[in-house]
């Protein structure tokens, strides 16, 4: 069986444990991962139903059917712009059996979901993330070694951009760089947030016009991906001594938080106890407030995706799970510090996909 | 009135004359468009809410709150990862009188939208476009400056790569170059899809190894943004003269078809009619079923948006409306021809923030 019927039999079989009569796929992710067809649907009409027994079936843009045949998607139903598509959904509920209870993908768009809602009102529409994550989150060998070479560029890229460095160099330089740096290397440069000192207390920032120096703790998260799988990462340096007296302190707190979380991890614990782990570092050295975030997030073809290392979260940890763990603290106006590495379950504890954080805050000479 | 309480007001009566007694913005144009906020709350769950009369609102992850606040939004709640929105979000509805219907960005994540009707079952949701629609289609003048200047940068752009194409130059290689060019005149390149002859009969197409050859047609579809608003263009070429004897032919209709729907534009024709009058042309031509997709679509700081130039569509344009006419013929296998400019209606007619295709084929000696 190939990898794409492999996945969509395994997919029919967790509906059918989960009481689902269908999943509807929206995503280009799921839709690309259940099938190998490459396609960002936008506004326009489209659904990939799977089911417990029936066939897989799609629907789809006209403008689209070439390419989702040449995928092998060869049960499908073509709207051109300005076709009502509900003639074609009701036949296919009715063909499907579709009833009870259907999932969605997470990110379909409300406006279709609104559709689906009007045209099925004897269908309750579910969140559909759950049932997929059983089947994407175990990472299989060539995902997992995708991931390892992501996890590679991403740290041959930190090395390489120290050496880059300058005193004047501005944050929307330095990622610029970062993304440079990544695409040399293989990897298709996805997003870097570079924070000079108080940029680095924004978990989100902006990447301004803000300039390097003596004295500036870095903060630098960025990433790619390889084979369509990410890397995500997140160091810091300090331009020389840090400035702030606080830094090394910080630095420690979080560094501590990220290898208590690490230590912990292997299959069965659950993503609240490895948010708890780091957590209770940080709040022990009185930080807590300032740590304003989750643990971590699992990664893939998606950036962010199941399983979510966040309080209470009650979710346990399976092998081939992959996903950072990157606690923070946040000194509005000051600095923030966050150590982020990308993991993956294994039946012994955890490999990381990149190489370990300094034990303390790196000095850079510029 | 600063231009974000100005937008504010304008959409609190439009809600009052739609009968909604709110708008949940998630999308970061949206968003951004309203407040000058601008975030990507990606799944963390995040709503800004505007009323009728009641003040704005927004509920966002603690980890944005700093640059909510930076951004003038000072009424908010934090959520913390893990943490349960309901609460929040009840005390919000009994606060700003939530009742009835209440529309959500059309984007919103579907996620986002069932935890919505699951808090609130005696709510209403609706899509939200039509009644946002109403507001971001009236483009301001710094809005037109924008799409003009993105506009000049693709009509330069084309210019441009017409001097660099090569016989052997692959699809990704010319997507490459057409991203730099455009970066070099100061925009943001956001997409291209380059088809050489079978490629382009994709209007989807994926750019891939296909390298030119005499006689192959190219279609070239790009554009970037300026000042967060998009340019899209779509130009032919013939390197040489064309191998397939259906080439001119194919482009003439096109053209005729494309023009045809230029010289109807003006306020108080509908969407409908703009795409009949091109579709009319191809008909008559006998390629109708090889137009497989609407006439256009609006643009601004989205690439799609309302209003859309299709099929049965009974909305009437606007002064201010701005976007995309763009018939095209798919030839599967052997080259697909599509022109697109972008417009801008003005109340003598319109005006087009590119300069016009070429009334025939355009050949390029290599």
């Amino acid at each position: 069986m190939s990898l794409y019927a492999t996945r969509q039999a395994a997919l029919g079989k967790i509906l059918a444990e989960d009481g689902l009569s269908a999943y509807l796929a929206h995503h280009p992710v799921s839709v690309s991962y259940l099938t190998g067809y490459d396609e960002n649907p936008g506004e326009r009409f489209f659904a990939l139903a799977l089911h417990p027994t029936a066939p897989m079936h799609l629907i789809c843009p006209a403008l689209s059917v070439n390419q989702a045949q040449r995928a092998g998607i060869t049960s499908l139903d073509a709207l051109k712009d300005g076709d009502n598509p509900e003639p074609v959904v009701r036949a296919l509920a009715e063909r499907a059996g579709w009833r009870g209870r259907i999932a969605v993908d997470d990110e379909m768009p409300a406006a279709l979901l609104l559709k689906l809602q009007a045209m099925l009102p004897e269908i309750t529409f579910v969140s559909g993330s759950t049932s997929l994550a059983k089947l994407m989150r175990a990472k299989d060998e060539a995902e997992l070694a995708a991931l390892t070479k992501a996890g590679e560029i991403a740290d041959q890229t930190f090395e390489a951009i120290k050496g880059e460095l300058k005193i004047g160099m501005t944050e929307l330089e330095i990622a610029r760089r970062l993304g440079e740096l990544m695409a040399e290397r293989g990897g298709v440069p996805t997003f870097g947030i570079v924070g000079i000192s108080a940029g680095g207390a924004e978990p989100h920032h902006h990447n301004g016009d803000a300039a390097l120096s003596q004295g500036d703790i870095l903060l630098m998260d960025f990433g790619c991906t390889y084979g369509g799988y990410f890397s995500d990462i997140t160091r810091m340096v300090s331009i020389g001594e840090p400035s702030d007296p606080e830094a090394d302190k910080v630095y420690d707190v979080v560094y501590r938080a990220h290898m208590a979380a690490r230590a912990l991890i292997k299959p069965g614990v659950t993503a609240g106890e490895l948010d708890a782990a780091a957590r209770e570092v940080i709040e022990q050295a009185g930080y807590g407030e300032l740590f304003s975030h989750r643990t971590g997030h699992g990664v893939g073809r998606k950036i962010h995706e199941d399983p979510y290392i966040m309080p209470g979260s009650s979710e346990p940890l399976f092998v081939g799970d992959c996903f950072s763990i990157e606690p923070g603290i946040y000194l509005a106006g000051r600095f923030g510090v966050r150590i982020e590495n990308l993991v993956t379950a294994t039946p012994e504890g955890h490999r990381s996909f990149n190489v370990d954080p300094a034990p303390t805050l790196e000095r850079v000479s510029l």
